[in-house]
């Protein structure tokens, strides 16, 4: 085994390599189309060794996935400051970032990874989770209800889903896609208030630290006039 | 081989059944969980005579997977008559009645099926594009624009998904989610259309269509008097 007349590395550096290579490949190809002597190559090690690292390729690739993941959560994490509708937007910058940078490998992670494996699916659970999560802790309720759930859960969905179309030909641009989740999260919300009080509430709580120019409180405010559906 | 005291059965026949009683074990429990055994007993057959109709599991699965896809997107259709509000409730009414009836398979077909194969996704994508299709058929617009492309796909996700989270306790009545999800669609449409011409043309003309008791008419009519976002 050699590294050639590169400097030898330690285990979990030379992890660490393959898992930024594989990434890197991963942010222009999906994961299946890309071979794991390619990886190999990029790495400046043979193939045989990179087997030393990780048992198999799936084994690799679900380290970079991961790594992915947690990268991706990362930047779900925003100061609670401010008004909500400005937070949530800079957020979304944050999102649409990390799916201009990764495309393919994103598209992998939601769809399942490679081989749909158990292991990830449960890391984009845990993805979906931890957006959950920030959310509710910037809406401040400890406890959500079922209805609030919904909403924020389904919201969390509709920005995945909203990203992925864009990756398909990127036809619309990403900045009016940022703005418009976070109206769509406004709408979203204020239609579940029309039908649940406990909703109502939580949108007026909202509204009340909005500043009178900010991304919710016209579209809210119109939406909260509306009468119950019958 | 004996099919004991039954009547002898086609092999096109034994299959329909043996479907059909899958089909009905996963009405209640995740195909995952339910063993070819529990099949070949509800069907009345032994075991290895199950594999004499299809090769493995993983046939008999996909098949009933196959049979619960079409199922779906035959509710899908609905005829071109009447304002567009009412017939998307009348689909969504439909839809939760499969949701309902066929839960843990559902949630299985939309998670990937058993072993998230490459067949099952592509089965999944098949009901998502019949859904989109039929949408924009009731639209009435043969080519639509990107932004017309992403709210529809969009809106196919966000009933997927608020279905699956639905199910997971089904705390919230299930009309109610019917009619929030065809204001959601009227919410998705109308911010759109506050950063496009093309999709406010589109908005407009389906609220030229609607009665003044309408579901989309005071939803839409308020949206649509926003200011373009800054």
């Amino acid at each position: 085994m050699t590294t050639g007349a590169r400097r030898r590395m330690g285990v979990e550096e030379r992890r660490e390599q393959l898992i930024a290579v594989a990434l890197d490949l991963f942010s222009h190809r999906s994961p299946e189309d890309v071979p794991i002597d390619e990886i190999a190559e990029a790495a400046g090690i043979s193939r045989p060794l990179v087997y030393h690292y990780f048992p198999g390729k799936q084994q690799l690739y679900e380290a970079a996935l991961r790594r992915a993941a947690e990268e991706l959560t990362a930047r779900f994490v925003e100061p609670h400051e401010g008004p909500l509708g400005a937070r949530l937007l800079r957020v979304m910058e944050r999102f649409f970032d990390f799916v201009d940078q990764h495309g393919p490998g994103f598209s992998a992670l939601m769809r399942g990874g490679p081989a749909g494996s158990t292991r990830t699916g449960a890391m984009i659970d845990g993805v979906r989770q931890a957006a959950y999560e920030q959310i509710v802790a910037h809406l401040g309720i400890p406890d959500p209800a079922p209805r609030l759930e919904l909403v924020v859960r389904s919201w969390v969905s509709l920005a995945e889903t909203t990203a992925l179309l864009w990756l398909d030909g990127r036809r619309v641009p990403r900045g009016e896609l940022e703005r418009q989740l976070v109206h769509d999260f406004a709408a979203l919300a204020a239609v579940s208030a029309a039908y649940d009080e406990r909703m109502a509430q939580v949108v007026r709580r909202i509204l009340a630290d909005e500043p009178d120019d900010g991304m919710f409180a016209d579209l809210v405010g119109r939406l909260m006039a509306l009468p119950q559906p019958v």
